[in-house]
């Protein structure tokens, strides 16, 4: 049996080298060169070519590279096999790491003062609200958004979270479902993005749910941060509401197209802070060691963790 | 008996009114007016003139009006009755914000991609090391460094302390006294001032403290973040170690001189972030209620909280 790496973008080589430290005894095998498709038990996968795990009759799992998976159901051939995410714990902690970081930039001005700053302007703000009186709303509260919140309400935030389904976390004002999205939005000073990308949730950061947001808060109007996917986020309709002052700035690590294009408004906006979708990255090391124990524990008869819903597409 | 306020470049009126809906018994004078000095019990002072608080015989304590007090020992004049500062719940939060923020803004490299925004460039870091990997030396343990430590330990960095007595604090390396500072220094990648100001610290962080950190860090060089006084920094030291490379960075709220005057070559450094000494400041109502508590419990024949030592400056 082998393990089949299938991935653009990436070097697949590097990946090679990885896994056969971590898997001495499995053969491992890459889309480029010829190969027994019988022997393929396991595909480890960042972008792999449509229909390209087609066509392997012994495939037992498929491991996604990434904490996302929405790049592997973007595949309208992909085997009906389990799908395993990775969860990597240090991946969960630089995440938290960006959220807080942009959280705490917007409260406390960095902007204001990284432009002040060559004008040689000692102005301060005797008005400065404290993270209590400003509210944070983490859309998403799986791994990284429950983690998230922990640490922005840590920091002294006013934190609440929506999900799909309801869920009771700790302390924290939480919100579900549609019906509850408006109430939560309507509390919502920094709107914090983590949902995965689905069908359901494709395009839900739009004209609708700007609008939604709370325009009575102390920053001055509601702020965006998304680092969830790009495809979560109508851009057109975000430069709109910046335009517009309904929404005041806008911290994207991700974007409908990556890298984003250079024609795009978003880079040269004042308003908005642009990062290149590297809010969270695992080392390549720590991804290898999870996929190789998972492997591991399914030759020694044992389940699968962090099993992907199909139905649900997370 | 009557409360004095002593203040300059502050609006005495704004406090008069503070004070005099807390303390509605309580006769409250100025210095800009005629009173009997005989009268007055307890003074509440920023950065009051020198020599201004002698001649007072009923004077029972003095009230800092920020958190700092190294203004009250700047008058050589100063009564010998027990003084006591703020310790401000809000303040402390507020401190961390600004210590927890910049240190994240070090470690996710966020001037690099400020800088990259304008150019339009997609360039990320495969190599961002993640906050276990990053050690950061807080120096001055007290309530505001305690905090600044446990939230800088939960956002996932590597965080050792120094003070000068030694101080136990839970699940923190920690250093003290002059043969501390060595190995402390040594261990630092992101140095975290928040000392006060005392005739022993002033112009501490010189040139051969700068020289001490580590060089061996994974920030590619040691940072500097001073949040407590400007009199711990030599300024042209710092400046020496950025030109000369020994400092990778310098994130500066206060200097030696305030506001920092145009000339100085630190507004344009461009490996300095300048902020002007608003990393904590208080909410004037909350500091007028915590000092008519102070003056209720001496009234009601308590004790004096948050005193401190002439000796230590603190």
């Amino acid at each position: 049996m082998s393990l089949l790496l299938a991935m653009t973008g990436w070097h697949v080589e590097d990946w090679r080298a990885r896994f056969k430290a971590l898997l001495p005894d499995m053969p491992i095998v890459t889309l480029g060169e010829p190969f027994d498709r019988r022997s393929v038990h396991y595909v480890a996968s960042w972008k792999h070519p449509e229909g390209s795990l087609a066509g392997l009759p012994n495939l037992a799992a498929v491991f996604s590279l990434g904490a996302g998976v929405d790049h592997l159901f973007a595949d309208t051939r992909l085997p009906d096999v389990p799908i395993a995410r990775v969860v990597d714990p240090d991946l969960t902690t630089r995440m938290s790491e960006y959220i807080v970081l942009h959280c705490l930039m917007i409260l406390r001005q960095q902007r204001r003062y990284d432009a002040q700053q060559p004008q040689k302007s000692w102005d301060d703000d005797r008005n400065q609200p404290a993270a209590r009186s400003v509210r944070v709303g983490v859309m998403g509260l799986g791994e990284l958004g429950q983690d998230a919140v922990h640490k922005l309400k840590v920091m002294g935030f006013d934190v609440a979270g929506w999900s799909r389904s309801p869920k009771a976390i700790d302390g924290l004002a939480s919100f579900s479902g549609s019906e509850g999205m408006a109430p939560f939005l309507a509390r919502t000073d920094i709107l914090v993005s983590l949902l995965p990308l689905t069908p359901e949730t494709r395009g839900t950061i739009n004209a609708t749910l700007l609008a939604g947001l709370a325009q009575d808060g102390r920053l001055g109007g509601p702020f965006l941060v998304n680092a969830g996917r790009g495809g979560l986020q109508v851009e057109a309709d975000i430069l709109a509401a910046l335009d517009a002052g309904t929404l005041k700035g806008a911290t994207l690590d991700v974007f409908e197209t990556e890298p984003l294009p250079a024609e795009s408004r978003l880079w040269t906006h004042p308003a908005v802070t642009v990062t290149p979708h590297n809010a969270a990255m695992s080392e390549p090391e720590a991804v290898a060691t999870l996929i190789s124990a998972q492997i591991r524990r399914l030759e020694a008869g044992e389940p699968l963790e962090h099993v992907v819903d199909p139905a649900r597409g997370y």
